[in-house]
């Protein structure tokens, strides 16, 4: 099969630069000296999470218990929830820890009394991270407060649970106006867990893992000395904010969405396909983008250049609206704001080599 | 089992609720004297069309090729796939005719001479529309101009299809200011459509159906004389979206977000719940809602009552920021923005009465 023949609305995963993505993050991490737990949010498939554990990711991170039950499922051993624990949901994390064996490593993350000790109810010694807030400002505990300390400490000597270190997210990254600033944010991510960790050890806390990370961070952090672990999951496929970030070259975009003009008026400047709120999601993307547009179209995608006067300028449910038009017909290819939120409009993507289609791979959507 | 018993984040689909939706636009249909053929893709679920049926429904309208071949092998044989025919999967479109027998009328919509040859191509006589635009500007051809009545004139000559009539859809409602250009919007539509029909009949193209709708233009439509048919399909749940625009009141709202609160630190002017923009979708909803917000929260959803504290201020993958706090492990019942796609986030309905579940409905999404 050939990329003419696919139907559209389809999901491309371009395997070519995805590998790439996932052979230069591994070496990235490695150049750091941290572990890679990529986070499978962004694909929520078992063939490329393989990929990333050939690459040498030490685990992976997951967002939804689905995701978690999946994984484990298909061979996936060493998992981290990076989502504050939702209480009513740990009957069916220990149901599945019965299910797999004592050898799933299920991480949970708390950053509340209340979340550990609905986590201690259930029984089950759940390796447990402590969210810390660096300065995203959604959830985790504030480093500088006392009771930050005593909630550590209250899980390192909890007689259920397992401490298994402290966790964050930059994902402040996401608001950056400059590459530069993608790096002091990492670093000030870095002090911040290094020296929260510190003062957890002189407390008599021992602290084995500081995890952190974010795609934007990752692509512009300088050293990672004290931390053991980075989560970034975007990074496999990029998508059109992180370009406009500065975190990578749309070279390394690897996941497009190919849709059809399905409309075009004479008299009009606009014309319509078939990809609309349910194939790119309504991901407004970066503020700064110029012009803001609900998705970008490759004029050339072999030789990485967008058409600068033909975009998306809105969506409906299945009807994207791009500016400019295009004869009826025509096929394009169209770079996302966020691929993470594309990717959970489709069951599956064809997976391409060039203008071939190689394989097509399930995406484990659910909850 | 009961509310308190489903794990979050869960659709709730009250049924008492959509119930009487069907039944007062089932009446309202009758009441104009015109047809309803409802719009699924805002349930994609088999139970819902069933019950849309049973109130008299004369077929019904879906925006995806998955959507009609669903509904189709589920017994549904009267269905008008309203998007402007996608080209390459017109074969698809006829092997779904050949599976099911001559007794499925799929009718497809044209605007463009390039896509009705493509449809003629497929040697199948389909049931062809002619998208007409009355304002919305999105799809259709004008009804002002000469070559309109040509294409017209094509189908209806057409040695392949069938020439179904001319339909259209008032998206335009969407940007009232009031409720009141409710009404003169879908009055304006009527007239196009039926002076267009009349200039058909003149150059003697009998036109046998008009089709129009959108859920906001019905819910204030004074008379449809000349209309045959109207597709609305958000009128099942509504949202607030509809709640604003004034298509409905809140105790119309059947369709609620069922999240957990899973972080909320002290000293912070937010908490975190289980339900982000993979629950409810990134729609930002009405622009002259005020505040501005990606979801609302009952304080109490049986008297009818929103939270005007606390509310969605903003969506990453799986989290959603509420500003305001509430206690870790409260759970909260959010209405979305936009129900058509906070339903296509999700695999299944909680189908409740008051606090009992009676039931688990799929919801079919795909393309």
């Amino acid at each position: 099969m050939k990329l003419d023949d696919i139907p559209t609305p389809a999901l491309l995963l371009d395997l070519d630069r995805a590998e790439r993505n996932i052979a230069a993050m591994a070496e990235r991490g490695r150049r750091l000296g941290v572990g890679l737990r990529p986070h499978i949010k962004t694909h929520k498939c078992l063939e490329l999470a393989e990929l990333q554990r050939a690459a040498g990711a030490s685990g992976i991170t997951v967002s939804t218990l689905y995701e978690a039950a999946v994984f484990a499922r298909h061979g996936f051993r060493d998992i981290t929830w990076a989502f504050p624990v939702i209480p009513g949901r740990l009957d069916e994390a220990r149901a599945l820890c019965e299910e797999t064996g004592p050898e799933l490593e299920l991480g949970l993350v708390v950053d509340h009394e209340e979340s550990l000790a609905a986590v201690e109810r259930a029984g089950v010694p759940f390796k447990v991270w402590l969210k810390v807030d660096c300065g995203y400002h959604r959830a985790g505990v504030d480093p500088a407060k006392r009771a930050s300390l005593e909630l550590a400490a209250r899980i390192a000597s909890s007689p259920v649970v397992r401490f298994a270190g402290i966790l964050s997210h930059s994902g402040q990254a996401y608001s950056a106006r400059r590459p530069s600033e993608l790096a002091r944010i990492a670093e000030r991510e870095r002090r911040i867990m290094v020296e929260f960790a510190a003062r957890l050890e002189e407390a008599g806390v021992g602290v084995r893992a500081i995890s952190v990370g974010s795609t934007p961070a990752m692509s512009r952090v300088r050293r990672l000395d004290g931390v053991t672990e980075a989560r970034p999951g975007n990074y496999v496929f990029y998508d059109y904010t992180q370009r406009v970030l500065g975190a990578c070259s749309l070279g390394a975009c690897a996941l497009t969405v190919l849709a059809t003009v399905v409309s075009s008026q004479p008299g009009n400047r606009h014309c319509v396909v078939d990809a609309g709120a349910l194939a790119l999601s309504k991901d407004p993307g970066p503020e700064r983008a110029r012009p803001r547009a609900m998705g970008r179209i490759f004029a050339d995608y072999q030789s990485n250049r967008l058409d600068s006067s033909r975009y998306l300028v809105s969506l409906s449910q299945e009807h994207g609206i791009v500016r400019g038009r295009f004869p009826v017909g025509t096929r394009v290819r169209i770079l996302p704001n966020h691929a993470c939120l594309t990717v959970a409009c489709f069951d599956e993507y064809y997976v391409v080599r060039g203008d071939r289609v190689v394989d097509r791979w399930r995406i484990w959507r659910g909850r």
